[in-house]
């Protein structure tokens, strides 16, 4: 039997993942793992587990938070740095990247739940869900979730595996509309996430990840069940 | 200045690759990073530990235990299996693969390491060294040794690092005869190195990383400096 492990941030597109995969595999056959690096706040877990919690999949937690102590991306708690406000296309105008890049964060994470899914499933084939975007790699706003870097790194970690695991991109190409989209039409429990990336009681409505999920609920005609500031 | 991050075991190729990066860009421009992963014994990170010492250089280490805790290899000191004595060719004929193969460890081993590369040196292009050898990757032994997972995993690091990274695998077509040679020339302190399977006071001399090491040595008429049991 074929298995799928989800990687779930309790965002739009990771938890719009997790509900393709379970209409593909079961819900039995899928493992959702979310990762801890050092954010600022841990908001996104609670509603990742809560997401694992609607769809009754397994769920597991890793902390890369010692990999990432190094660094000083805003993002992380242990950074002065105040996150900035504003669309992504004005920060790369003027930084060359955004500030909330977290040192190759996607290929750290594929790599350790690429570990984790042949240590759980060892005798079965993996499907390993990851909700990168089109969006997130608009104007290279994010390098790590770039169409090539995704097909690179899906090689290796096919490669690496003996062949046994194998990445699912399934919105590479999408826009987070489209994602929006496929999820309203799937039923996601959208009103469970979180993206926002401040720590606040409700959504700020004003940082890029906030601006970009209000518009794509938006362009389906919807309306973004969670409450904002 | 262009720096240079060394992934370093304590064993004989990535003790060999550390001398080549001295070598080429100045101990204070080198970082030596080690991996525990839940080895079953440490002192492979003891000689890391000396051979650092030995060159200079800036020594990290990092925690990976979390992520393989789930995996039941033979290396790992949670697993109750019997480390296999013979070569890696017999062991592959039985199994398929190697049974000290640890999921997708080099993966992960070089996403960690990416972050850490562009966290400590921001400004600076850095060259990672992995010293994968093609014994390694012989007969499809180690899946995430073979000289396309080196290729494209070193792809996607450099597009996922904004092109800030390069991986450095100087002995992938080289055998382990050949990375002594060029140890060799170097004077790399092999006596400070360790590369037995076991966690012996005396490297045993019979597992199949003991053998492969031995012969290395025998096959550039030199007498291999550590003491064995």
């Amino acid at each position: 039997m074929e298995k799928a492990v989800v990687l779930s941030s309790g965002g739009v597109d990771s938890t719009t993942c997790l509900g393709l995969a379970v209409e593909k595999f079961g819900k039995e056959n899928v493992t959702a793992i979310s990762a801890f690096y050092g954010q600022k706040h841990d908001k996104e877990l609670e509603c990742a587990r809560k997401v694992s919690e609607f769809y009754g999949v397994r769920h597991l937690e890793i902390n890369l938070a010692d990999i990432m102590k190094y660094s000083d991306c805003s993002l992380l708690s242990h950074s002065d740095k105040e996150i900035k406000h504003g669309s992504y296309e004005d920060q790369i105008k003027e930084n060359g990247k955004v500030e909330t890049y977290v040192p190759f964060r996607n290929g750290l994470i594929l790599s350790a739940v690429s570990a984790i899914a042949l240590s759980i499933n060892p005798d079965d084939k993996t499907h390993i869900y990851i909700g990168v975007h089109a969006d997130d790699a608009a104007g290279d706003a994010y390098a790590d979730c770039r169409p090539d870097f995704m097909e690179y790194m899906s090689k290796a970690i096919n490669i690496g595996s003996y062949e046994n695991l194998v990445v699912e991109a399934p919105f590479v190409n999408v826009d987070k509309a489209g994602v929006v989209k496929e999820g309203l039409r799937l039923g996601v429990p959208y009103e469970l996430t979180w993206s926002c990336y401040e720590g606040g009681e409700k959504a700020c409505g004003k940082c890029g990840t906030c601006l970009d999920r209000l518009k794509a609920f938006e362009l389906n005609n919807a309306v973004d069940p969670i409450p904002y500031e």
